[in-house]
C-alpha cells in the first residue's frame, strides 16, 4: 500500500503537496477507494467528502452495538512529510488485514476513514471534513473559504464532483460510532526519548490561528525619508520577536509561518503585511493570555509606526482530552505504553469535541526518530510502523468484540441520534 | 496622450501593474509607437528593446553634432502610480509638439526614448534596457534572469517578439547622444516644501539590492518545542529591525519590501525566509558600512537561531553626479529652479555611468504634492505637469540649437564611437 501512495504529490525536494480537492488529492482518494474495493469493503463518501470503507454492515450498528472506526487523512501541508495522515489510513487497512488473517474481524462493524482536508493547507481552516461532520464549522462559512487563487471551497468541491450543498453536520453518523482510534506518526521526540515504538494520546492542547493585518502606506524605498514612512514590515518584525518571547515565558508555542506582502516590490515600502499566527498552550487561559500579549505588542509598535493592526481569529480549538477509559485500557493493552499530550490538532480531537455529543476517541502515536513533522525529514522506521499496526490491531480487536451483541448503551452518549 | 495611457495595466485599487514584457507593457509600447508614427517620427527598437522616436535623422548625428534625447520608461512597480516613468515619456512628446508649434524643432536630431524594464519589478534587476546599452549588465546574466513563475528574460523577450540574442552594449548609439534629459515626477516632498513646480537633479545616491536567504528547518508548529526549532523567521525579524535602526543612524535608507517563505504553511515552522534589502546612502562608504552592519546582525542572530544566512548582492549602482555644466545651465534657464539629489535610480543615472563613456545627462523633477511614489497616491497637479513640459521644451530648445552645425567635439567624450 505504501509503495502505491508514495509517489502521489511528491515534489522534487522529497516533500509532499497533497492539497484538498486538487489532482494529487484525487489520486490519493482513488487509491483509498481501490484499497477498499480490493478488500470487498463497502465504500461510501459522506456528505462532507470524507471517505469510508466498511467491513460489516454499518446499518447494523444501532441494533448490535455501534461501529469501531479507525483512520486519519491523506492530504498534506506544503512540502510536508509522507507519514502525517497516510500512516494512519494505511495502518487501518493493514490492521484489518491482520484481524481477518487471524479470523478476528467481525463482532461490531469496522470502518477505515479518510477525513477530507485535515491540514487546511489550501483553504486555511484545518480538519474541514471532521469539523463539518461534528457541527463545529458552519457549512456556509466553509463553502465561502477561498484558496490563494481565489477559488472557493464550494467551487473546488464541485470541480472534484462533490455537491457543496451537501456539506453539514452528520450527527447520526457520529452517534453510530462506538469508538474512533486514530494512529498517527509522532510529531516530536517524546517516544524517541522513552524508547517505546508506540504511545497513547492523552490530550490535545488548545490552539488556533490568528491573522494579523498590518496596514501602512506604500511608498518609494529610495526617496521616502524614514521619518515619513508608515512601514508595516517593522510592526510585523516586532510582533514576530514578541510572539517568540511570550511563548517561551508561557511554556507555550507561537509561530509565524506564512506572510504576504503588498505590493511586494523590492523598492517599495509595503502597504500591507499580512501574517498568520499559530498559537498553542497547555490550557485555554495561557493561550488567551499569550495571544492577547502578542496582539498588544503588535498594536503598540503599530501605533509608533503609523500602522493600523487588525487581528482576526480564523480558527480555534479548545482543549481536548481523549476518552479516559479508552486511554487507560489502550495503554494497559499495549504493555504500559507511554501516555503523551500533543500540541497538534487531529480529526480525533475534532470528533472528541463533536456536537451535540462527543465521539469516544483515542490516539496511538508511532515513534519518529527525527522528531520532524510537516517537512520531508518526517520519518518512522519500518519496524515501528509494523509495531503500530500490531498495536492498532490489538486495540481494534478488543473494541470489536466488546459486548458486540449487546445493545448500544444510551448512557455512553449525551445525545444518541440513530443513523 | 495621458488619457490613452491611463487605463493600461490599471488595477481595481487604482495602482498599476505594467511589468516588463507582459501584455500591459506591450500595450504601453504600442501606444509609444503610435505616438511616434502620428508625429511622423522615425520609430525604431534598439538591440535591447528600448524604443526610440526620432525627429530629424539620427545618422546625421556624427557629422553635424550628436543628438538630443529625452524620455523615461513606461513600466511600473507592482501597484505603482501612473506618473513614475510615463510622465517623462509623455512630456517628451509634448515638448516636441511645443517646439514644432513654435518652429523651434530642428537643429540637432531629437529623440524621445522609452527604456525597457526600468523598474525591474518582474526580473529583479532595475534599468535592464539602459544597463545593457551602457555595458553595465552582462547580456548572458540578463537573459538568465527569471521571474516569479520561472520564466527567463530570454523567454519573455522571445514571447514579445524580440530576439534575446541581440541583447548587449550599444556604445555607438550612446556616443551619438549630445545630451539626455529625463523628466520625472518627484518621489519626495522637497519641491512641495520649496514651492517650485520644477527642480533639477544633482545626483543619485549609490544604491543596491541584496537578497538575504535565511535557511532553517521546516517543522510542525504544534509539536516542535521552541528549543528544538531552527526558525528563520526570527532571524529575519531581527534583521528588519536592525536595518531600520542602522539606516536611521547613518542618515541613509534601508527597506525590506519583498519576502518569500517556504513552505509557507500556517502551521509549519519555515525552512526558508528569503527577503530583499533595498539600501541607499549619500555616499558609497556609508552604504557599504550600512549593508555590512545589517549582514553582521543577520549572521549573529542566525547563529543563535541555528539558521544559515547567505547574502547575495543582486544589483548595485555607484553614486551618479549628473553633468555639472548641464545642471547649472538648466537651473539658470528655469529661473533658479532648486537643485536636488535623489535616492531613486533612473535610466538617466545609468547613462551617466555608461561604459566606455558616460552620456552627459540631466534630470528635471516635477512637484509631487503627496510625496508618495510607487503607490496609487503618487500625484502631480496638471498645472505642474504643464510647467514641466514648458521647462523641458526650453531646455531641449537650448540643447538642439547649441552649435548644431559644428562638428561633434571629441574632447567632450572619452571614447567617441561613431554610429
Amino acid at each position: 500500500m505504501w509503495r502505491e501512495l508514495e509517489p502521489i504529490g511528491r515534489q522534487a525536494g522529497g516533500g509532499y503537496r497533497r492539497f484538498a480537492w486538487t489532482a494529487a488529492d484525487a489520486a490519493c482518494r482513488a487509491w483509498f477507494r481501490a484499497a477498499a474495493e480490493r478488500r470487498g469493503l463497502r465504500y461510501e463518501v459522506d456528505r462532507n467528502g470524507n471517505q469510508w470503507a466498511w467491513a460489516g454492515d454499518p446499518t447494523r450498528a444501532v441494533g448490535v452495538g455501534a461501529a469501531v472506526v479507525t483512520g486519519s487523512h491523506l492530504d498534506s501541508v506544503p512540502d510536508g512529510g509522507g507519514y502525517d495522515g497516510p500512516l494512519g489510513v494505511v495502518s487501518g487497512f493493514a490492521a484489518l488485514d491482520e484481524l481477518r488473517a487471524r479470523g478476528r474481524a467481525g463482532g461490531r462493524p469496522l470502518a477505515v476513514v479518510n477525513f477530507a482536508d485535515e491540514e487546511g493547507a489550501r483553504f486555511g481552516v484545518s480538519c474541514v471534513g471532521s469539523r463539518l461532520a461534528s457541527g463545529l464549522l458552519d457549512p456556509d462559512r466553509a463553502r465561502a473559504l477561498r484558496d490563494a487563487d481565489g477559488v472557493t471551497l464550494a467551487e473546488a468541491l464541485a470541480d472534484a464532483g462533490h455537491d457543496p450543498r451537501e456539506l453539514g453536520p452528520d450527527p447520526g453518523r457520529l452517534a453510530g460510532i462506538h469508538a474512533f482510534v486514530e494512529l498517527h506518526v509522532e510529531q516530536g521526540l517524546a517516544l524517541a526519548r522513552t524508547g517505546h515504538p508506540v504511545g497513547v494520546g492523552s490530550a490535545i492542547w488548545p490552539h488556533g490561528r490568528w491573522r494579523f493585518d498590518f496596514r501602512g502606506e506604500a511608498n518609494h524605498a529610495g526617496t521616502t525619508r524614514l521619518a515619513d514612512r508608515r512601514d508595516p514590515m517593522l510592526s510585523y518584525a516586532t510582533t514576530v520577536l514578541t510572539a517568540r518571547k511570550r511563548a517561551r515565558l508561557a511554556e507555550a508555542l507561537a509561530t509565524f509561518g506564512r506572510v504576504e506582502v503588498e505590493p511586494g516590490g523590492v523598492n517599495a515600502v509595503p502597504s500591507l503585511v499580512r501574517a498568520w499566527l499559530d498559537a498553542r498552550a497547555p490550557d485555554p487561559d495561557t493561550l488567551a493570555t499569550l495571544v492577547a500579549d502578542i496582539e498588544r505588542a503588535a498594536a503598540e509598535r503599530g501605533a509608533r509606526d503609523g500602522v493600523a493592526v487588525r487581528v482576526t481569529r480564523e480558527s480555534h480549538t479548545g482543549p481536548v482530552a481523549f476518552d479516559q477509559g479508552l486511554r487507560v485500557r489502550l495503554s494497559a493493552r499495549l504493555g504500559g505504553a507511554p501516555v503523551l499530550p500533543t500540541g497538534a490538532g487531529h480529526d480525533a480531537g475534532i470528533l472528541a469535541s463533536a456536537r451535540p455529543a462527543p465521539v469516544p476517541t483515542a490516539m496511538l502515536f508511532v515513534r519518529n526518530p527525527t522528531g520532524v513533522s510537516h517537512a520531508p525529514a518526517e520519518r518512522a522506521e519500518e519496524a515501528d510502523c509494523l509495531a503500530g499496526v500490531a498495536a492498532l490491531a490489538e486495540v481494534l480487536e478488543d473494541l470489536l468484540w466488546e459486548h458486540p451483541q449487546g445493545r448500544h448503551n444510551p448512557e455512553e452518549r449525551e445525545d444518541p441520534v440513530c443513523r
